[in-house]
């Protein structure tokens, strides 16, 4: 049977297991992607792990999320990165050079590497023929560390593209008919797989938008090929040394399959508020618009900066619209300015705004409540603006642009009949203005071990966790019900999320949405002890932020008996030392109370052993049956206190 | 006796009073600037007037402060403003559209008119040789309804600029010459004019550098002649029409006078933490920097971005600099991006962002803690960044240039020889790329009176102020130092800005940068009996914002006895019903204590008397003579609770 580019992708780079959908497997890890919103915890790891240097071929420290700047904090985690970058051997991409999926595919894709990132976009990069994943921070951690990734081996999803865009349409109403077919679900484990003739009529930033928001499909990854369009990319990046060529064999099979005639395509558009809520622009055509955002990690390239430029050249965009701009890199934005779209756009009435994410995850750009936006965003989920009751459409650039002409949601076919409008000709630069002045490369090993961490106020050290002893006798300091969510073990918001960097005073907001008190209980009460909390059905769903599990712990949670776990909750608790059982009958919920004590013995023991673990209520007089599904590489790691202790004992 | 500039422009606007210094006088208004921050507030004031349409003859609403939106607040408020110009027949300058100041002189800036701003910097458009005076909110209002300008008349300060600025020297060190000189209080009850050879050597864009910070120096405002210069500026914007000669008498006299020999200036830098804290950038050179911000009303003009871009191009500013470069408006950021200088700024690492105020008022961009950030802008006063413990330095483009690309505070001279950077012969564009994209003009009447105003959720009605008691016994709240600013008293910033529409809100912050105690102890401990400030000298200096004056008022504020006010907080004071009263000996001062209970009684008859009045210390037992220096007109507003509940029922 013929391989695919995933495929070929996984063979050349496992190291554990074999590739069969559902199996577990490990692949070797040639580069890593953090940004600044989760890179903080990942360099506070790479601390508490005692590395020396990044032991991956790549590594890359971004700061494209907090960038406003509203106090002093967003400051504070630059400088600490920029120090850890350099302790560390990581490259450093300061504020203002940009997103990190263009900007890393810009200066360090290549073609059969593999990569994690603690970014859910980080499949961008499958757009050159990596394989590339996102994951928690965690995981890239110990990525950086040399250790391996540890997947459950997904189904390959061939997706067979053929014939030619039409004009005013482009690759994101290609993502966008994929999310009208197959919702946001309709990705989970697998990997996606472009391939076909209408593949070859796809530019390497056209792949980009289109594996980007494979994400929005909850796929593992999206691949393309590296073909001649791979080499043409890197050439005009200046580095035509770093292209090999991956191709899928003629006669490839795939697990699951699909086809898409390019030329059937048409303008499309995700209604609010979500994703998939994808219908043709003319069926919205009509409507308000207050807001048009262009940029982001979905439509990064500078075609698609170009192609708005060019509509709306000498002419004006409506007088009630906000008609912004975010340049995905520097080296986007400096293209812009070269080539005369940025002029362009301020002439036409946009606002520029610094490279970055911004609006994209809600940092500014919140449009008023209930008027329409429309953005070349990958997401619209409710809220994610920064306004609660928002109304977010994600189009592509071009239906972006027309409908800032109309002042109104508006097709780009309908739009250009009506103001006259051409189709452009772009005349884009044949090299890239490559300039590497935001990107500060690592200094060398001798310099880097020197280097101090730079930590303001805000930022703490991850706290060291001990070994689980063999036995645990503790008070349940909390019992709650079903499908509690990570939301409200550890909230975001804007009161905490700003101690994002300080486990010690995040840890203050643990399950205060629940109980306000529990945080003083588990500091007055049971701090020699430890303690343990109760759950029902769906323990930690929601997202996946590590600080849910990591909060708690510091706070002295020992172990979580529930009825369910929520998947990668119950991976989180493992990774920072926290025990995760189920009840046997789950009838047994209903015998513990809040300040029950139970006693958990000869864990040292029983755990490795993978079956029952007995729990004894000691204010009950009663005994439980209880049981865990750890694998054993998670049993190391809870008896050690987390991946973390076991880790650094492993590197020393 | 010959008569200056300052001089004409009254004479010729006149309507009530005699120009000599001390009296009150009355001047005919011919513009009106607002912007969003202040301006929404104005927007209700006229709501509340019940205002047809505005009788000046021209009034602009601009939106250049709260423009990050980092939830629905700003946008809702944008729309408000957008139905409020409308409504009344106002331009409206929309978000991105750039800071007020630069816009206004562009576009709508005449010699020898007058005009009144809700904003401190309004009188930046001296330097086109017009009287401009920036106010409390409340008086645009009433200058909107076609109400006089009612001021103190004050004393005309000539300073007799000679000779010509050497290389590497511009407009920003002349004005931090004068406040070196004279401090933030030098300028107090004057008009300062320039005249002599040496303005001759000024641009009106230097120009208004300079009058801009005449603001720093306490002045009612600045002048300068429109002589040749100006008819060149407005010439380049498309207005030579608009010109009009206004010369100073060859004989004038005034009533202070100075003179600054322009060859003898070197460059200048404020240090933390005050506008007047000025000394040689070689007495500083060496000190690290975080932070460069390039930017704001106090360095406006196309040549300050120009020399800043020519003196980076093609080299790199420093790793650890955080380089940023906020265009003061779309019209200079579209000549900026012409002339190829934005694409330089970007090439040398800049972070260019989206045309507004932005850092200069605190809204993003905050350094990190203690790390020096060096900004072209016209104040330092603490914590104004966003960060409480900040270190921020004012200079001008030349040295901030020079520091971010010597990673260290640099003397650009210094620089300029070590980079063998030649002295840059700038090509600026003769004509201005001038449109007016997203400058709205007004309906016409019939149209706009149909306008409904909208409304968000935060934007909430002007609270009713009830009229002052004859008797007033209450405790001392809080006492303060000299200097106090209206940023201590109502901060701005990113967290505080958003809620200006929301007096209720708003007022939350009242104080809390001095006492973060104080909105609680108003609430609870002084709610009935209302509550005192005592004051040092200068009381209410810096920004204009009538929030400082409404925020305590809604908080219980009755009185606040200082040594001196600052003369638009004063003013603001009168406005919304809080008695200003002055120390006959200023040693008493040092007699009250914070908590003393004062009695100030008989006030309905003590206050239309303009004489002395007596407060008692009912916990010192002790008496202090006080005075105020209010007009009838004032004391009736004090009395009635305001000049709202005053004007409404004159005009209804």
């Amino acid at each position: 049977m013929g391989r695919g580019v995933a495929h070929k992708l996984i063979e050349s780079h496992l190291v554990e297991g074999e590739l069969v959908p559902g199996r577990p497997i490990a692949l070797s890890v040639d580069q890593t992607l953090t940004q600044d919103a989760t890179g903080t915890l990942v360099m506070q790891e790479l601390e508490a792990l005692g590395l020396d240097r990044t032991r991956a071929e790549v590594s890359v420290q971004y700061v494209d999320h907090n960038l406003l700047q509203a106090d002093e904090k967003n400051a504070e985690d630059h400088a600490f990165l920029h120090s850890a970058a350099r302790r560390y051997g990581l490259w450093y991409s300061k504020p203002g050079n940009g997103v990190s999926h263009p900007t890393h595919m810009q200066r360090f894709g290549v073609p059969g590497k593999t990569m994690v990132g603690s970014d859910s976009h980080t499949c961008a990069a499958g757009s050159l023929g990596m394989l590339a994943v996102g994951v928690g921070g965690l995981e890239v951690a110990m990525a950086i560390a040399g250790r391996p990734l540890r997947i459950t081996a997904p189904q390959i999803w061939g997706v067979r593209l053929s014939g030619e865009l039409p004009e005013w349409t482009s690759a994101k109403d290609v993502i966008l008919e994929m999310l009208r077919r197959h919702t946001v679900s309709g990705g989970v484990n697998r990997i996606i797989e472009y391939h076909g003739p209408g593949v070859d009529t796809l530019t390497a930033m056209d792949r980009h938008v289109i594996a980007n928001m494979g994400a929005e499909l909850g796929a593992t990854t999206t691949v393309f090929p590296a073909d001649e369009a791979v080499r043409d990319f890197l050439r005009a990046e200046g580095r035509e040394e770093d292209f090999t060529e991956l191709l899928a064999d003629p006669d490839a099979e795939y697990d699951v399959t699909d086809e898409i005639d390019l030329s059937t395509i048409e303008p499309l558009i995700a209604r609010p508020s979500a994703p998939d809520k994808v219908v043709p622009v003319r069926e919205a055509a009509g409507e308000d618009v207050g807001q048009v955002v262009i940029g982001s990690s979905a439509n990064p390239g500078l075609r698609d900066y170009a192609i708005a430029a060019a509509m709306v050249k000498g002419r004006q965009t409506d007088s009630a619209v906000s008609f912004d701009v975010n340049p995905s890199s520097r080296q986007i934005f400096s293209d812009m300015t070269r080539m005369g779209a940025t002029f362009d756009l301020i002439n036409a009435g946009a606002r520029i705004h610094q490279a970055g994410c911004l609006g994209c995850i809600g940092m500014g750009q919140a449009p008023a409540v209930g008027r329409n936006s429309l953005r070349t965003f990958p997401r619209n989920f409710p809220g994610r603006s920064g306004t609660k009751e928002d109304s977010v459409w994600l189009c592509s650039p071009e239906t972006a642009a027309a409908s800032a002409l109309a002042g109104v949601i508006a097709d780009p076919r309908d739009v250009a009949e009506k103001m006259q409008i051409a189709y452009p000709e772009l005349d884009l630069p044949e090299r890239s203005g490559v300039n590497t002045r935001m990107l500060v490369p690592p200094p060398p090993r001798a310099e880097s071990l020197q280097e101090e961490l730079v930590k303001g106020p805000n930022i703490s050290a991850l706290p060291d966790f001990p070994p689980l002893p063999d036995s645990v006798e503790a008070p349940v300091l909390l019992k709650v019900g079903d499908d509690v969510s990570t939301d409200e073990i550890s909230p975001a918001g804007a009161q905490a999320l700003p101690f994002r960097s300080n486990v010690p005073k995040l840890a203050e907001f643990t399950f205060t949405r629940i109980d306000e008190d529990y945080p003083r209980r588990a500091r007055e009460i049971a701090q020699a002890s430890g303690h343990i909390v109760v759950g029902g059905e769906n323990y930690g769903q929601g997202s996946s932020r590590e600080h849910a599990a990591i909060t708690p712990r510091y706070l002295g949670l020992r172990a979580v008996i529930a009825k369910s776990f929520a998947r990668i909750h119950w991976q989180n608790l493992a990774n920072f030392g926290v025990l995760a059982l189920t009840f046997a009958d789950t009838a047994d919920y209903d015998r513990i109370d809040a300040g029950d004590v139970l006693i958990l013995d000869d864990l040292h023991k029983v755990l490795p052993g993978g079956g029952d673990v007995t729990v004894r209520n000691d204010t009950k007089g009663e005994a439980y049956t209880l049981r865990h599904s750890l694998t054993e590489g998670q049993v190391e790691a809870v008896l050690a206190g987390g991946q973390i202790p076991l880790l650094a004992s492993a590197l020393a």
